[in-house]
């Protein structure tokens, strides 16, 4: 291949970077692969970061020592945070999202892909410097966000199921009360999913009792692994006492008026 | 903001493009963005299209006319298609995946999200010029990438679901039979879903008999909307008769030998 030029250089670096966050780049792999030296790639990698400061598109993030690099972070800012947060509460608490019970439908939301992975960078933002060795998830509606976290922070992605199927092999069963409803609910993981020691963050889109959230802690123990994390796009008000203590929640449902038409939604923070 | 120089426009032209495949972006946005003019945008393009290629990073489609502009396709090459294809056969031709019945375990690798974006962009290879409205899967193996071939579309994702919710609302269910083990079973979509006439690509991990996949073709004619495309990661070859006729699958599975630990797996091209 031709020497690439600078402009060149910093096209096919910001896309391999942005393209894998979190993965530890070596500055030797880069210069096997465009032909430049290493000076000439540190400066590259300084102007990659100066354009994402400017554009709020993440950090790059250098790993010192001998099997040092760097890495690509798709945090976020405060400001642009409080703007994504602003939008989705705009979005969610559109009145024709009622359902019947005071439900809200927020499948259209949840399962929208550029909408997703806004949410999963203040997701990220929130846990990388949490150790974390997979993200979990309930099957279904978590299921997207879920996978996006566990991109941004690569990690591989873990989805309990509510019943077993052939294809996950032996599998550990849990039953667990739901933290609203109380009713006994199953959650169903194969045995080949996680590995003994493992840290845990669990992400999912709503929480109300904290029930799945207490199953998903429960269902950790028998793998002898850890959530040490936890991430949920909306959480209720009522109860005010969930069945776990410390998580992370974007927006806060104060209640739903089915009457008159009103969803009183609220940054969390 | 100061005046940016070339390498940095086109470090954040590539980022901006890469991260909304399928979306159109008007020269003029970017002007308005990077306070440069039409020509030297243009001379950027070309530049990052030239990368692209060098790279086997995608294309950039130019959209004629007034409202026109360019936007990113992560289109890949048959070359490196038949390289993932080649990896992921060996992968999970591994005979520790064997499951009692002759099942194969595939969550380490559906759920992958660094596998599951390289197979996505296979899938968009093959669906990008068909006329997409939404993709469409069932819940729980295809998701993740159901999810990753919608966003390369940039086209909503809908999950149907087996059993109906209340944050589902009003939702259409349709019984089907399961093409191998002949069950009945039920396929759940909420009524908000889908707008009529719309046309639907189908993704699954995994086609046996075709039973869900007509399953999804029966529930789309409920919404009067139509399925236009099929994409499995994987076929199994018995029974040869499917009871859909035209799907695309990257692989073949002939048959799992429980007994001397054979899994045959081939590329389906």
């Amino acid at each position: 291949m031709d020497k690439l030029q600078r402009n060149e250089r910093i096209g096919v670096l910001m896309k391999l970077l942005t393209d894998s966050p979190g993965k530890n780049f070596t500055l030797g792999s880069f210069m096997e692969l465009i032909g430049s030296a290493k000076s000439t790639i540190s400066e590259d990698i300084d102007i990659i970061q100066d354009i994402m400061n400017k554009f709020d598109l993440g950090i790059i993030e250098s790993i010192p020592g001998a099997s040092g690099g760097v890495r690509y972070i798709p945090a976020i800012s405060d400001g642009m945070t409080a703007n994504i947060i602003n939008e989705l509460r705009q979005e969610l608490s559109k009145k024709e999202r009622i359902l019947p019970g005071g439900f809200l439908y927020m499948l259209d939301v949840i399962y929208n892909p550029k909408r997703i992975e806004s949410i999963g960078r203040i997701f990220l933002s929130q846990f990388y410097k949490n150790d974390v060795d997979y993200v979990i998830t309930v099957e279904t509606k978590g299921i997207p966000l879920a996978f996006v976290t566990a991109k941004y922070l690569n990690v591989p992605l873990v989805i309990a199921r509510h019943y077993n199927k052939a294809t996950d092999g032996a599998s550990v069963n849990i039953n667990y009360v739901s933290g609203s409803s109380k009713k006994l609910q199953t959650m169903v993981l194969s045995l080949k999913a996680l590995k003994k020691n493992s840290k845990l963050l669990f992400i999912d889109d709503f929480m109300k009792g904290g029930g799945t959230a207490k199953g998903i802690i429960e269902l950790a123990k028998e793998f002898e692994c850890e959530v040490t994390g936890i991430g949920v796009l909306i959480k209720t008000v009522s109860p005010s006492k969930k069945l776990v203590d410390n998580f992370f929640s974007l927006l806060t449902l104060d209640y739903v008026d089915e009457e008159n038409g009103i969803i009183n939604l609220r940054s969390s923070k």
